[in-house]
């Protein structure tokens, strides 16, 4: 029996935009949003789009023409009525009304700012500029649109039954991590992966995957549109971009070294319980905890984002106990570079020392790594970041010196303000 | 967008009933039938259902209730407009009008005959009786809808998503062998797998994908009903059955030994180039070609359907040369335990040297093997058949002692007459 008018709405190409809601984004983005909308509402940022896989030359794989027609059609989103029903009525981490009436009718009016685009040696420079709370909601669907174009050039030349077998091969890969999964009695997993999925079906897919797979251990998804169409829990607290503008904004080194601290202090006030988890890595996470306040230390926990993870999950407990906390009690949130074998490794190493769980992103919602010819699904790293705050550069420096940006002279700046050192470099592969 | 009359229809079991039409049968089947109502409308015979793998009790897997409802809805199946329309307007292996008026006039009001069913030692005795035209179109239905009824009782407790993985795996596992097929220019293959498939809406996603992946070099598909929806060939010639009833009439050991013959000699009359195709293993391949009339020599070719099949080759291939016969222009079917690597093998050893082709069967359509607990989806080895002719017992022999049946003074006398001495064993998988 053929839908006819089904049939018909298909033909139209608006069946599967890459980003299909303002809240097809990760939930994180929009706590963030609402922190610099009460804090910064009026600092003028930069963000960038940076490909770290220069060997992927996307501008010769996107055309430019769906790359804009993407974008503006992201420009044409606006709330709807459903979505700010259920962020107005949801409750998240266990709070009602989460987000204020006044962030609420921000939002409901809100309309992406303009992108700026061009080609420059093989890749695509794309940039947003105006206040920080607009533009910081260009991060994630743009990213979303970039991977998911690359992919739609390659899936593009596959015959019908071909397509059928690559996701099936692809939904196998995923299973078999799933049943390796299933034997952690007491494991606490979200899906982190909305940035560099595959596309938004696929998303969906492995959520739905995960939340038949591995039942209560599977805690939710960053993707609040997806959280709320499965009506799972939205997962998430607080990113780089808070620290990094923070510090652009600083007029002096006292005042850069204390910015990192600022962020935390805005967000206690606004937030407690799970969502006081501490991102301490921007600028060398060994110096951010051995200068923290106090009060820093009652806070529920830590997210281990670069470097080794293992390292940085040790690096917190011996800093809880060095401060008279009880690590089995804190939470660790591992987030950087996970595969089902690292999780495995990692649960097994820490579980009973502290409390653990894991935000795993693209080689959930992305692993097509060695399914088509010359490798050309393989999921690959792509960031988009601020760049500059009120006109200043932005600097990150992470614990893993591969993932560092900013201008050199201010990287040095920087480097001698933290007190960062030597560090390790790990290859950045997603 | 729902198509709501669709979600209603789908409520109702008839969706997808095992066997949906009477053509969703092997294209040889109709073939056999016709020669059948032409020379033997009036013999009545009994075909019965055996399960070679003993250790698989279907009566303990599959419910009564169900196994008879699939069973009766076959009963209410008539021949369609279309379906009818497609056998009388289609060309056949070239040929217009392959089925005469009178058989189609016949077949347009064919119900199938009652069936006799009973448990016994964790079986389903499962027989049929009645006029051997009739009775013997319930062979290809019967086996599929008790593999499949032993399947849908294995996926019935799964979940929705470890269901969608399983397909995916299957579907994996056999573009893997469409990979590995593509490699061999020059193949000829087509599909026989209907009688021991997983499903009907599964063997017609094997038959699509064997399309897209093989191109030319997929010759079509046994199934009647698939080759009319998908527009390719029919394929298909003659079975043991019309030797093993043709033998259980004979009156004397001549006749007996002449009645393979007459078999051919009916077909001769009735059908020339690509369907003058030899079966002869019914009772040793060996005698059968030594005690073979000339103008056999003269048919297209040879199936080898049980022994060793590259040993059944080089008999063909050296009887041909003994009639004076050019093998390279004589065709080698292969259709017994077929899976790519022996494909591949086959294709290798025998090209050049005769025409080759390949009927792949189960494995092709029914490869669920390792994909589930227990291995509980794999193929096992099912067969419907003639057991006796006018209240005379059926005797086949083969050229694998473990596929011989009938009772073991008929046996020890066919053996004698037809001249077979020591076989090597065989074990029979599929």
């Amino acid at each position: 029996m053929v839908d006819i008018a089904t049939r018909v709405w298909n033909h139209k190409w608006k069946i599967d935009p890459i980003v299909r809601s303002l809240i097809d984004t990760d939930f994180y983005k929009l706590l963030m949003c609402q922190s610099v909308f009460r804090n910064h509402p009026d600092t003028q940022v930069t963000f960038s789009l940076i490909n770290r896989t220069k060997s992927i030359r996307l501008a010769e794989l996107v055309d430019e023409g769906e790359l804009r027609e993407q974008l503006d059609h992201i420009r044409s989103l606006r709330l709807t009525r459903g979505e700010s029903t259920w962020l107005r009525g949801n409750t998240f981490y266990g709070k009602r009304q989460m987000f204020t009436p006044a962030f609420m009718e921000w939002f409901e009016n809100l309309q992406l700012p303009p992108y700026h685009l061009e080609k420059k040696d093989g890749q695509y420079e794309l940039t947003f500029e105006g206040t920080w709370p607009e533009v910081m909601l260009w991060e994630i669907p743009a990213l979303a649109v970039i991977m998911e174009l690359r992919g739609r050039a390659v899936l593009g030349d596959m015959g019908k039954f071909e397509l059928q077998v690559l996701y099936a091969r692809a939904m196998t890969k995923l299973w078999e991590k799933v049943d390796q999964l299933k034997s952690i009695p007491d494991l606490r997993l979200a899906d982190f992966g909305t940035r560099r999925r595959h596309s938004y079906l696929w998303q969906d897919w492995c959520v739905q995957a995960m939340m038949e797979g591995l039942g209560e251990n599977f805690t939710g998804t960053s993707n609040c549109r997806i959280a709320m169409m499965r009506e799972i829990e939205a997962i998430g607290t607080n990113a780089h971009e808070l620290p990094m503008v923070y510090a652009a904004l600083a007029e002096t080194d006292a005042a850069l070294r204390q910015s990192p601290y600022d962020v935390l202090a805005d967000w206690h006030e606004e937030h407690d319980g799970n969502l006081r988890i501490i991102l301490p890595d921007t600028y060398g996470t060994k110096g951010f905890l051995e200068g923290a306040p106090d009060w820093l230390a009652g806070w529920t926990g830590i997210r281990v984002d670069s470097g080794d993870p293992a390292a940085g999950a040790e690096t917190a407990i011996n800093w809880w106990t060095s401060r008279g906390e009880d690590p089995r009690e804190k939470l660790v949130i591992f987030s950087d570079g996970l595969d089902a074998d690292k999780i495995v490794e990692l649960h097994k190493q820490f579980i009973g020392r502290c409390r653990v769980s894991f935000g795993w992103g693209t080689m959930l919602t992305n692993d097509f790594k060695g399914l088509v010819a010359d490798d050309a699904l393989a999921p690959f790293s792509l960031v988009c970041k601020a760049v500059s705050a009120n006109g200043r550069p932005t600097v990150k420096l992470s614990d893993n010196p591969k993932k560092a940006m900013g201008p050199e002279e201010e990287v040095a700046r920087y480097k001698q303000v933290f007190g960062v050192g030597a560090q390790d470099a790990i290859d950045v592969v997603v």
